[in-house]
């Protein structure tokens, strides 16, 4: 049995899938992809991916992608290691209504935040003809448009947008976690992975403006449960080889 | 064991999970949610559903809603019945990837369109003050928009960003059609029933400007196949009380 991970910087999408190969205890061979070179659309990666996109597990040969399929598969593949996904059909359900609400409500909001921090700075930095030639390389037309969008700059009505969707979905976690310990009930599942992941480790750091101390103080109770685990500690430490003054999503800015 | 389904008309998200419960034979009470008159946002409804959308799934007590996360926990509470998601953890992980992409890439493009000739024509025959408290009813914020947006009118830049995505799609079921009997692999599963409930079943109908039956001719192999399963014909001769001359999604127009 053999797993490989490929991914990038130890947040977001990569983080996701990092934490349960580590909180189920799988060796695996990490290989790093740098984004800050374009690797993700290069050759020898689109021969793996088709999609260009971050992160791939590679399981004795087999590809899977897209973080919440790989975590669901983890579940699947491996029935021995530590559960992520609750046993019985109902808390089954609790977690996946989650994962969906952060894969269509939350994710892509907090990550338009980040491309115009990052990866816009990044892209109006190349002239011309080599980031036409760069967009040549995006295999997948909606990331050809994200990358375009962020050379222009997204508009400020989306970025409202995207801040007004990230308030409700402080609210509604706040709320669920006056009702149980974790997301989708009283245990620590995929959906607490996958909030964390995308917008709870970093929410207070990106937007200051939120207050999210003083609003949504059970949320950073629950952050800093998630954050301790010694899984997700160990995978915080993955290298980053993102500029110091670039990283909008974890840490310094 | 009782299973009670709220569900409207025999199509998109209402079909979705309609067509599981007809496949896997199971007993349930049949229980319509008039769209027309906005029951979805009645109080009775929302007391079910607090997020006064269907179709809704309640065992035993027990509600399950978004028609994903209901037909995979019909999956996990049914495990005797006839099995809809492959049982092998990879068969399990391509089922789910199709899914998603039709979750996040092409149900609400379809949709869009539907609204656009469905709910546009309704939401402008409303005087506004009436409007005014249908919107109040609406418990997701996305939803009072969506409804606004079809009163005002869709912009054509966002409805020619629906047809184009609805294009990507088309080319990519077919592609895969060319490589796999069924969308997952050589199993009919719920990727199926998915992208068949929310795009297969009706887009050439929708769009005969796509010329799908020349472009697509896998695809239109492949909705036969669908349509023609006595589950599916027996799902499809449930309640359609939408006026006739407004049957964008279901037939005359």
């Amino acid at each position: 049995m053999a797993l490989k991970y490929y991914h990038a910087e130890p947040l977001a999408n990569s983080l996701k899938s990092m934490i349960p190969l580590k909180e189920k205890g799988l060796a695996y061979e990490s290989i790093y992809v740098d984004l800050h070179k374009f690797e993700q659309h290069s050759d020898w990666f689109v021969a793996i991916n088709p999609e260009g996109q971050v992160p791939v597990l590679d399981h004795d040969g087999t590809i899977i992608t897209h973080t919440t399929v790989i975590n669901e598969y983890l579940e699947d593949a491996f029935p021995d290691a530590l559960p992520l996904r609750p046993r019985d059909p109902v808390g089954a359900a609790r977690m996946r209504y989650w994962n969906k609400f952060v894969d269509e409500h939350v994710m892509n909001h907090v990550s338009m935040h980040g491309w115009h921090r990052l990866v816009g700075v990044i892209a109006r930095n190349i002239d011309e003809g080599t980031f036409e030639e760069l967009l040549s390389h995006i295999p997948l037309p909606d990331q050809r448009k994200k990358w375009s969008t962020a050379r222009s700059g997204f508009s400020e009505a989306d970025l409202q947008n995207a801040s007004d969707k990230i308030d409700y979905a402080l609210a509604k976690i706040e709320k669920q976690l006056g009702e149980t310990a974790w997301l989708a009930g009283n245990d620590y599942t995929l959906a607490d992975i996958n909030f964390y992941s995308h917008c709870g480790m970093m929410v207070e750091r990106m937007f200051p403006e939120k207050d999210v101390a003083a609003n949504y103080p059970r949320l950073v109770e629950w952050r800093e449960r998630v954050t301790t685990r010694p899984a997700v500690a160990e995978a915080l430490k993955a290298e980053d080889r993102t500029a110091p003054g670039l990283r909008t999503w974890s840490g310094d800015r």
